[in-house]
């Protein structure tokens, strides 16, 4: 028999198919103005402290980055009120689950998450053999009772996304009683927090920094990627128990976080009134896109982060293809087998104002199915 | 049996344990002056037309990068004259290495490498559960007739590390003709050209592209990390074939290589007058350093690269400690166990003579084992 050239898992994946990219739509459609609101970007620009600190920082770029991006740490750990050694950071919340899934996945394990939930949970267990086990939602809530139900003896990780991408809801600190209540102690309970400061105006979301107080395998995953608008310098990090940071250290690769990106996280943390500037714009975007919705009669549901998911009751596939035509790009449900619905990243008066305009525009050609 | 929490290859993983930072060796001894000649950086900057593009894209890092690189790995197309689908790009070599690893081993393959060489082949090899093979260098040469006769059923890559670090020689086209034409077709050979402007001074270095157009398992990797010298933003490359660059593509993370980085690479790409900058104050720096070793009647391998390996006759732990006291970091020769060898960088004019002041004050006092 012939020897398999690549890696057995590979053969399941399919290779990433990418949206088009704001140019690559404006030259196919002759468009003079795009709207890009698919990626849960940071419409209002990246933290302008953190545009100092990169380009103050990029005439040092010939040497290799702190491999412990200590300073950030350091200053990540004092405004979080723990230390340096609770926390790891890498390139964005993508690496940082990759590195988790390093960290603890053998082929045979079993992780446990919601459905729908950001994909990179699923995939970093796939490549290393391990077993996804995705909990439907139920009545576009996450089914907190059914994931626990879900959990056996070969459960190692336990995943919670809160705002989840892509429904934007949040678990409250009566379905984290319930969930650390019920999962045993050697299972690593993931809290996905990457719109953490948006979602924390909202006074019901928890303080899940406590949980780490009580119990060792717990890990808050966080990123600079979207309030603070860096998603393009790359910079994530946990808050995690030392055991399991230490451990996670051994699989990161050496210089994982870049120099720049390190510059602009340490930029970015001093700059409160960008966040500020940020969730309020936010907040009046999301506005304007639930006054549509209701105006509508759109089902949505209420979002605690910079997107928003709500069902147009017309094929997703469809209407994103339209939208598109029309210079608006957003995120089709179908993705995670929700046909009719569409994740829309909040934007600019203007971006949003575009996208409600042109959504009225293909409502009023095709009705509703 | 209580489960094992952690993924069971970390067992015999050690966590990395880094050398003292430029400012900490400073701040330690009270030193005014530094000399960092232990990570191959570009001590002659970084290009400046890359800095220029870095602080011209800063302003828009709150975008995610392009996930396909596709501009980057267009102009590396035009400049290496093969098409984008041959090139994948990376956030630096050790990520390059890391997807290689993924996209070929499973449990128990075998991986051929030269003996010392550089870490990383051997750590991701090890994560994944797969068994390096290291072939002991023989009279300062890499051994490859011993790496060919090391290839068996199980071996799936074949990495040749030309120049080779920590040593500074290069393969000829006759070692490449021996390798090529002994080692099966289903194994995969990398060769790792980190160091490559710096070697094709050298007529005898030979065009490892031509290699691709005979054989679909080859992998030739290089870096912005060097030459040009952006180790801080990280950014490497490799030129493959089609159906591996597709595979790697499935195991690389979305959005690895972040903005700056490409905006960097790409500025760099443009920078001929910086490289040969670099390139001869390299040369500079190697042949005052051949000068002094030839002084002192120290063997030496003759660099092909940004680095120099010399036999210093004293137990280089010793020596790397006094060399540090002094302001001189180096890397010593035992973390690959040649106990009496060091591996110097070369610098500017004045970190080089730096090191020898301080190498010679220290041969003064220890003689010669």
């Amino acid at each position: 028999m012939k020897k398999e050239l690549f890696r057995k898992e590979l053969a399941g994946f399919q290779s990433y198919v990418p949206g088009k990219s704001a140019e690559e739509v404006q030259e196919e459609y002759g468009l003079t103005e795009i709207a890009k609101l698919a990626s849960n970007e940071n419409q209002f620009g990246p933290s302008p402290k953190a545009v100092e600190a990169v380009c103050k920082a990029a005439s040092e770029i010939n040497y290799y980055p702190d491999p412990f991006a200590f300073e950030l740490r350091k200053a990540l750990g004092v405004k979080l009120n723990v230390k340096p050694e609770n926390i790891v950071v890498g390139s964005g919340g993508e690496e940082m689950i990759s590195i988790i899934a390093h960290t603890f996945l053998n082929a045979g394990d079993e992780v446990v998450m919601a459905d729908p939930t950001f994909g990179i949970y699923q995939t970093t267990a796939l490549l290393l053999g391990a077993k996804p086990v995705p909990v439907p939602y139920k009545n576009c809530r996450c089914d907190i009772n059914g994931m626990v139900n879900a959990v056996t003896d070969k459960t190692k990780l336990f995943y919670l996304c809160s705002p989840n991408n892509p429904t934007g809801d949040i678990l409250t600190d009566e379905d984290l009683d319930y969930v650390f209540s019920h999962v045993p102690e050697d299972v690593v309970i993931i809290i996905d927090e990457a719109y953490y400061e948006f979602a924390k105006e909202n006074p019901a979301y928890p303080d899940s920094l406590k949980r780490l107080e009580k119990r060792e395998n717990v890990v808050v995953l966080r990123t600079f990627s979207k309030v603070c608008g860096l998603a393009g310098v790359r910079v994530g990090y946990v808050i995690t128990s030392p055991v399991i940071a230490g451990e996670m250290g051994k699989v990161k690769q050496t210089f994982n976080v870049n120099r720049l990106a390190q510059a602009a996280a340490l930029g970015a943390l001093q700059d409160e009134e960008h966040i500020q500037k940020t969730v309020a714009g936010n907040a009046r975007s999301l506005d304007m896109l639930y006054e549509f919705f209701t105006e509508m009669q759109y089902e949505y549901i209420p979002s605690n982060a910079n997107f928003v998911f709500v069902n147009v009751h017309l094929d997703s596939a469809l209407i994103f293809e339209e939208l598109q035509k029309r210079g608006v790009i957003v995120r089709p449900g179908c993705a995670w087998g929700w046909k009719t619905w569409l994740r829309v990243s909040t934007g600019t008066e203007e971006q949003t104002q575009m996208f409600i305009r042109r959504m009225r525009e293909i409502a009023g050609t095709y009705g509703r199915e």
